[in-house]
């Protein structure tokens, strides 16, 4: 329970209405108890921290201000959306958040009736708003709108997309935009737009050009019509401030104003309830405010572990099991050494993405495009036209922001362009919005594509080194966090594509393991006598050793930390169809369902691809396995 | 062989370089010629072009400065570029555009030398155009690099992003973009950026203005820096014509000048090629240019078939047989009459997606978001979540480019979106840019979604009513052109939902046929005697029914117009290795490569989906099917 003498207010705060009954002059104090608290709990939990602290006062404002959850609020990428999950009935539950059953790291719709609009991915939050106030106002609702989105989710393309849809209508839409300025996405700022959005403030001089020019303008002699008057006045901000732009695109622009003043916030907020059409309001604020260590190094507590307030982030214990990202990261300064022609590409995910050192030790051979993913595609399609070879960093969950881009930029031109995939398949605690369980499904649809999982680190730095000598499109998917241990070692040395491992040779059963499950297939093999085959390639298959198999057994199991639905599973099938084989096959894989958040742990056992799970599923399927008494009886 | 009296000049043009040898004199000449070849060449084979006629003296102009192909032209959109492929080794062969074996209508990097890059969706050619341009300049290579990209293309969230990159780098890129503003995409205009476009020229009002202005930040009283100078001047051409966007982003703006204007066009590029940095040259042009019909339906003229230009377009007779996209354009005016709630969304594709009518009928009710499929999708999940009812319509291969907004906006909160995907399979003669080949395989896998793909025009109507009613994300994808000719009716009766229809009664082998290819296995299916089922649905499955139809025969082929990896068949295979049902299986449909540009039948055929193909891939699997004599033999 919340203490109520440390927070006097916040404790008899459990919805918005309960902040709205406050006079506005306690709204500061509330702030501070709402950051105090937030602190405290993240601290406690673990979770997103840096952002979530930049907008308390802005959350405070809004909530006071709006009659959520009757007016609609819809935060961009959710991560900041900590305090406004504090402030609408989710105070004492906030410390659970990314755990099981506990409350989602991002908004979500079926948690809660003030979160409008699920967002995990970045740059979505203006569409989203601009269809609730068009679906609103043709009802003849009066209701408000407000999406509230980062300067750095503003450099994706889908935010300039809905910006000049909301701004072109003839039918002024009721919609207002906070454009959330901590000059800082995920990773640092980037971009011709940040470049423009860092332009600020005036001075005498700039004063005197402005008034020197408005009296010309409003000299007889001239006469222009007002809406010039009008537009210098426009223009004489663009010079200092970002508004031409948004102006142009047909908003109405406001600011840039402090986002930590709350009464300056509120007032200006109540001024544009009032007005109609779109509306932008450029805020300025600290990501990680009122928490020093956070503003001093905002990325480092963008997510957080536990740790204890009072003395900041644990510092990292030096030798621990490397991460894939860590595997990634050093094969691919070892690459860059061996390919002077490499270069590396992320949209905005420098530190998740593992390319840190790589941003250090080749600084002119490493592009951050900002969050940007289908630019960051073509971009290295470009580049491999010229015999550059390209990789490009990337989630699993976000390359579907980039899909066409892959299929009609990199595969169909069969380009050099490596796609290294980190956070595929079970993610984890992020929930739904970061799973990586559909890569392999529709990626193995794509003509042209090469297709690899690692069943460890080692091979997981030889896939790399396969996709990179490979002359063609590649992917490497490989899991957040650690694998199995095996050392990765210094080499560069390939694959041999498209061919397996067979692992264990067992009989009647072959279980056919992709990835992250082969190690948990391999023990229930070993287990249970029966053969294991690391596949290693989703595409293309190993052929003859599908055959082979296939005919030397008296059913497969396929294993894979994705969907079953059209995943790597399906491939085998497809095979052996096509080469007229009929045996039994069990597919095992993710349901055809969105993951909640939960441990990567917990996840794969409800699944039923952990170990456990793959014994009981094979005994289900085929009683009597591995006992040496009844002849086994195959299904079907 | 191209007539050497009425082209004396253009047809001793092979390639660039014979063009580079003339005087510059004689280019307008040349322009005339190519303006006049190729209404002749599209007369004759029918192609886009109004496109093309409005980049005739750019194209000139370009290819006469730049040392093509070492320099390098990206052209956004390929259907600009047939007077490009005239201009460059293809003006003998252009009469064969979108022919099988001919023409490509896109650039095609296999095609030619001079197409730097495949593009045939929109709004890629910075991305590319700028990775092609650092490769190079890493490389110390000085060739440069120019994209040529249309206002309607500039409205996709891509091209922001690259434009931020590009402007944002801190080694500036040496890439030219030109944007060739015809205030037209394929549709009509919409949005912001159209509106930012708009603006134009100067008064002299204004240039007094301007004067003014600059007086003011001569005085000395102010001492102004000399970057202050600079931006007014910038400023002030932003009050009149769009710099100050690109200017923000960090390119240096020119323009906009007449496209059309070749002396005028020539020297602005000459000085644009010695200038280092991001470069934007804005160049007005006009659709269709020279031939005046065209210029007066620049939508009708887009693309077009075979015509006598001294003619124009041929009047369309009336009655003939509706095409999907009709049966769509009446369904989508029905279901507006009976559900209020239902509004319709494209991304630029009035015309092509059957939204005429419907655009005409319920203004209020119909949003053009511009080529924009991201914005479109999450525009269509915010509607939804308050209660609207959204019909997305969208090609199979443009869907693609909203597919993350399609997982994690709609079909994860399971919101109540329909998508209308026109298109779909087997498109033909635009190539493998606009085939439809993969939407099964990347839908089926996404949690939540219903599939559908109907056998017939009145099975498309009755889908189109299942997807609206249903609750939850729902895609109905039909083929290009006509079906069968079974008359749709009016009514809005649904179908039940996951239900398949048993088509023929038959014995051994089961038909299990998916969509536009149940026609033809039907006829199959007759002719051997087998049972034919017209699945309907690709998801769900109707479990009951396939349970009971393979174990009652001896063998089951899937046919469906998408690739067999992870497609409708391969859900077939997954549900009955789920059951534990062991039965020979054959997936028909589309092979595992891209699409080559052909008409349907001819594609149709190579990939053995036609009667014929589905007749000879049965008997190869099951010799003596449909004969009496020999017992049947279940290979495998």
């Amino acid at each position: 329970m919340i203490d109520t003498v440390r927070y006097p207010r916040l404790s008899r705060i459990q919805a918005p209405h309960e902040l709205r009954a406050l006079d506005e002059s306690e709204l500061p104090a509330v702030a501070g108890e709402l950051r105090d608290y937030l602190i405290e709990s993240v601290g406690r939990s673990g979770g997103h921290f840096a952002a979530g602290l930049g907008v308390i006062e802005l959350t405070v404002a809004l909530h006071y201000l709006y009659d959520t959850p009757v007016d609609q609020l819809v935060w961009d990428v959710g991560h900041q959306t900590y305090p406004h999950k504090i402030l609408t009935g989710r105070r004492d539950s906030i410390h659970t958040v990314k755990q099981k059953d506990g409350v989602a790291p991002f908004p979500k719709r079926e948690e809660s009736e003030y979160d409008t609009f699920g967002v995990g991915h970045s740059s979505t939050s203006i569409s989203a708003a601009l269809g609730m106030a068009i679906a609103r106002q043709r009802q003849g609702d009066e209701r408000k709108t407000v999406a509230v989105i980062g300067d750095g989710a503003m450099t994706a393309g889908m935010a300039f997309e809905a910006l000049a849809h909301a701004g072109g209508m003839d039918e002024e839409p009721n919609v207002l935009v906070i454009l959330n300025d901590n000059n800082m996405s995920i990773s640092e700022a980037v971009g011709g737009l940040t470049k423009m959005l860092g332009r600020a403030t005036a001075s005498r001089t700039l004063n005197a050009l402005r008034d020197g020019g408005k009296k010309i303008l409003g000299d007889k002699r001239h006469s222009p019509p007002a809406r010039f008057v009008k537009r210098w006045e426009e223009q004489w901000k663009g010079m200092f401030v970002p508004s031409t732009a948004f102006e142009q695109m047909g908003f109405h622009y406001t600011g840039p104003i402090d986002g930590h003043d709350l009464p300056l916030l509120l007032s200006t907020l109540k001024r544009l309830k009032g007005v109609k059409g779109p509306q932008l309001l450029h805020v300025m604020t600290t990501k990680g405010k009122g928490y020093e260590p956070a503003e001093g190094d905002q990325i480092g507590y963008h997510a957080v572990g536990p740790f204890d307030p009072s003395k900041g982030l644990p510092v990292r214990n030096a030798p621990k099991k490397p991460t894939y990202t860590d595997i990634f990261s050093d094969w691919l300064c070892d690459a860059a050494a061996a390919e002077p022609q490499l270069l590396a590409i992320t949209p905005a995910m420098r530190e998740g993405s593992g390319l840190v050192r790589f941003s250090k030790e080749y600084p002119e051979r490493y592009f951050d495009v900002a969050i940007a993913e289908q630019h960051a595609v073509t971009l290295a399609a470009g580049m491999a036209t010229q015999g550059a070879k390209p990789v490009v960093a990337i989630y699993s969950t976000f390359l579907q922001r980039a899909y066409d881009q892959l299929v009609h930029d990199v595969a169909l031109q069969e380009l050099d362009v490596l796609f290294a995939i980190d956070r595929a398949g079970v993610v984890g605690p992020d929930g739904a919005t970061h799973a990586g369980n559909l890569d392999l499904s529709f990626l193995r649809c794509v003509p042209n594509m090469v297709v690899m999982a690692p069943a460890d680190e080692a091979e997981c730095r030889q896939m790399l080194s396969t996709g990179l000598q490979h002359r063609g499109p590649a992917a490497v998917r490989y899991p957040r966090g650690t694998g199995p241990g095996v050392a990765a070692g210094s080499d560069l040395a390939p694959l041999p594509l498209g061919k397996a491992q067979r692992r264990v040779e067992g009989r009647r059963l072959a279980i056919l393991a992709f990835g992250a499950v082969v190690p948990a297939a391999e023990q229930v093999g070993r287990d249970l006598g029966l053969t294991v085959v690391n596949m290693r390639f989703v595409k293309p298959l190993d052929r003859d050793l599908l055959l082979d198999v296939a005919r030397s057994h008296e059913g497969l199991v396929t294993v894979e930390d994705n969907v079953v639905a059209g995943g790597a599973g399906a491939g085998i099938s497809e095979l052996l169809a096509a080469e007229a084989v009929v045996v039994p096959v069990l597919h095992l894989g993710l349901p055809d369902r969105f993951q909640h958040h939960a441990s990567r742990e917990d996840l794969l056992a409800e699944a039923g691809i952990d170990a456990a799970g793959i014994r009981t599923a094979i005994l289900a399927r085929w009683p009597g396995t591995g006992s040496r008494r009844p002849p086994m009886s195959a299904a079907g």
